[in-house]
């Protein structure tokens, strides 16, 4: 190979040599705590000799159940710099997923906040979680646990060195792991090596990613769990900027107070996040004037909520991903030449899954295999490839047979590109529902309401709703002989999925239908559903 | 591999996708000449079909002996897109060099301008050149000349189809070739593989880099056969950015039209450009008001020019970088945190070469292995590594064991870094002078030298010496009306060199000579120099 390697090692050794004063902070329930690049690279260095000497710099996984703070970005470098991997776990999920993810992940270590170690020890299981040698709480004591043997991070870093002589990865080197939570069957976990990782971090660092300078104050309020926190604790150090960790289930205050004492310039989020913090600024005075811009992602940026911004003074600009994908793919920049677009057309395009960033491909490929034109009309399902997009699941044969073609990833997401070449995303290959940032199943949803003695057949679809962008409503077929009140039965379900389920899954509305109409293929025909009950009006009721 | 191969193709595909009328303009004999990047993909095209009909889709190479001008432009990307290679040649260097290059490249294709027809039918020898199978010279017909056989560019192309289904390149694939014009032997070729201008393309897009934006209007003076003109043509495509170029040999006049009428706000060439604008400006009005930066590398920016630019609003940003390096390295930004540094400690930094742009690492090694301390003051060979930096020489495995330490290129510039990181080059390691086992910078000693009034220019050399290794030897040009004589000079110069220096810095050696010889690109030619004196046996005294 031509030209050295392409590993995360110099990003961090630039932002500790060129910046050793800019800080990394978090927020604690204990206050806020700071420290700068040249001492969050010295506990790196610690972290990375307590990890070598459990054997990580072998390839192994840390497993992370932990929320936004400068441990856990400790973690997203002390473990891939010594050849081992980060794996960031969703703590939202399911017991059974966080079970299958552990031990399909054969995990090493696994680094839990104290507010997550209650749903990670109802997650546990001896045989999932046989691979686990340690836990690590952070923080500098052992709370009460049945997980064992266990330490507190500070003791598990504390008597290291802060000497570590970072090895010459090769980039094919697997640096971290996260998975998809599917809309289908079991989570497929993706590997991202480090050669993807600096690709991601190049791309997003560039004016036409979320061009990030050493100037900038970085928060990123999408969970460090959710696909590297869309790859922003990599980008913020290679530019050298300020982090801004905004810590444990943070509310708008904290976050308005963060942006106000830190003078945050970019945070990103999903919608529901900023969705809150103007709720709160209409009941409270806050100076948002350093915050430049926020970057939403997960799920599409309403008008209003732009536009509410814009009258701030911040700039919203809407991207999109996938886990597959590191994750950025599109970012909804207002293109040259399109600067003398009136209010309401830099709207449409804003509100667009954007533009790709360079080096990335696409096509749109119609049900007849051709490309569509690119008039903002047609629309056939997106296909990407670049050199952070993966090329493969974990294990996961079947997955890749339906999920890749050839070099391309084909997304799931249905879209039409218009003719400046904006992305928008029409509809959803999957089901998939969009609930405040995390995703419910449809399918597993539907498939935990049937298991009710009372229940025939049931389907489930996203309903639109103004904060949590949708929420999941039901569409039951009562078994014969059943004697149920849809009133009743809501209730009756609530508790009924929240036996296996957490409560955010359980379907807001519940609506008693003969039966569920089929597509010619026998599968639940959700886009005749949803069409009979928009036009009745009854999803609007939400 | 996981993830996709890093190629140049999406850059081009990008620009034309999302771009489409943004304009590729140049500055031609006949006048200005524009197409879009629509036109210029077409074009590009037609290239890719003429040139593989000769099979340079087959890794062979297509020498360029051209000006800056979008025909260029398109063999940029029509070489490489189809697996081929650009090679463009320096017209500017002695006959024998360019026979050496073309025959140690084996060009099949050679493409020349008008204007270089001369030059390139000069150094034309039947054994070196045996490798050409088709000459085409740029424009719509063929002047009179000796080549053949040869066609014109605007025929080459004409007949071909604007259809090319781009290959799916590995990104191991070399794109392209550059000789170094060493100062001692035969030039050294550098082979870039796709990955590597990849690489480069998106470190140079990045704020930390050039951060590029669509919405700039970039144009190169440097010329396209200098290191693929600092890598612009490629880093403005990424970007989708107009593209202004200057065309054949460029008047100070017609750099300031160009500016003015096509709005340029990004431009790019070696000090003495910028001086001639400045001198153009003394006695013309002109409206450079768009003209946002000017990025200066090929030697150090005098702190004048960059206070005469600043005077007139543009932001004179220093570059460093080599052929070896693809050829970015460092950008001399201002910091974060040092825009409060007074404007003469702001100049200070301006004037360095500046920080490791993202990727790329260095190390800076003394004459015992160990690495120095950054403090401004000590000083050792840099050494650099990333992904845009060859690991070898082509065919010159001879140069490779003298350049090449493991991952790392011996850049054999002789550095500083100061305490915020800013790298300052203060010798070359060839004219570094090893006295009793302490360095001394020829440069800084020049330097001082010619800060006497009757010193006109003046330059030193390392003489071999039995005790100390070497003594410096100092080649005095005196001012005109000086009335000097050699002996007397010394022990003047010995007190005024030991006003800020030590003394074992003062010169042991002055020699009066009428001139300094310069090479090729303007730079002192110390190797005349010593092997003139060497022969005469003058060094040899000592």
């Amino acid at each position: 190979m031509a030209g050295y390697d392409q590993t995360l090692r110099p990003f961090l050794w630039r932002a500790e040599r060129l910046y050793p004063d800019r800080e990394v902070v978090s927020r604690t329930h204990e206050g806020i705590e700071r420290q700068t690049y040249g001492e969050f690279a010295d506990r790196t260095r610690q972290l990375a000799n307590a990890l070598s000497d459990l054997g990580v710099d072998d390839g192994e996984r840390v497993g992370t159940f932990c929320w936004n703070h400068s441990r856990h970005a400790e973690i997203y470098f002390g473990a891939p710099n010594i050849g081992g991997q980060l794996h960031t776990i969703n703590p939202l999920l399911p017991p059974e997923h966080i079970q299958y993810i552990v031990e399909n992940a054969e995990d090493t270590v696994l680094v839990v906040d104290p507010s997550l170690l209650e749903p990670l020890e109802a997650a546990y299981d001896e045989t999932a979680f046989s691979s686990v040698e340690q836990y690590v709480v952070i923080g500098s004591e052992v709370p009460e646990t049945s997980l064992g043997p266990v330490t507190d991070y500070e003791s598990f870093i504390g008597g290291q060195s802060i000497e570590y002589d970072w090895p010459e990865l090769d980039e094919e080197t697997p640096a971290g792991m996260c998975y998809t939570s599917g809309t289908t069957g079991k989570p497929k976990g993706v590997e991202y090596t480090q050669r993807m990782l600096w690709s991601h971090t190049m791309a997003t660092l560039t004016p036409q990613g979320l061009g990030v300078r050493d100037a900038d104050v970085v928060m990123p309020v999408v969970p460090m769990f959710h696909v590297n926190a869309w790859g922003i604790p990599f980008t913020a150090t290679a530019a050298g900027a300020k982090h801004v960790y905004p810590g444990p289930s943070p509310a708008p205050e904290d976050l308005v107070s963060l942006i106000e004492s830190e003078g945050v310039t970019i945070s990103a989020g999903v919608p529901t996040v900023w969705l809150g913090v103007l709720e709160y600024l209409e009941e409270n005075d806050a100076d948002l004037s350093s915050l430049e811009r926020i970057v939403i992602g997960g799920s599409a940026a309403p008008k209003s909520l732009i536009e509410q911004y814009d009258d701030l003074g911040v700039d919203v600009v809407h991207a999109w991903g996938m886990t597959e994908m590191s994750p950025v793919g599109t970012v909804a920049h207002i293109k040259e030449g399109l600067g003398d677009l009136s209010t309401d057309q830099q709207y449409e395009k804003r509100g667009k899954q954007g533009l790709a960033v360079p080096g990335l491909e696409f096509k749109v490929v119609d049900d007849d295999g051709g490309e569509i034109e690119w008039n903002g009309e047609e629309f056939g399902e997106l296909y990407v490839r670049g050199p952070w997009v993966t090329d493969s699941y974990f294990e996961r044969p079947d997955a890749n047979e339906a999920d890749f073609e050839g070099s391309w990833l084909k997304t799931g997401d249905i879209v039409t590109v218009d003719d400046e070449g904006y992305i928008q995303i029409v509809d959803r290959a999957k089901d998939v529902i969009k609930s405040g940032g995390e995703w419910i199943s449809s399918v597993e949803l539907e498939n935990a309401i049937m298991a009710h003695d009372d229940v025939s057949e049931a389907t489930v679809v996203g309903v639109p709703h103004e904060r949590w962008q949708e929420r999941p409503a039901a569409f039951v077929v009562p078994a014969e002989g059943a004697d149920l009140e849809e009133d009743e039965f809501e209730s009756e379900l609530e508790a009924f999925v929240g036996e296996n389920y957490p409560d955010w899954w359980t379907p807001d509305t519940v609506v008693f239908i003969d039966e569920v109409p089929k597509t010619a293929t026998g599968k639940f025909d959700k886009k005749a559903l949803r069409e009979e009950y928009a036009t009745e009006g009854l999803l609007a009721e939400e």
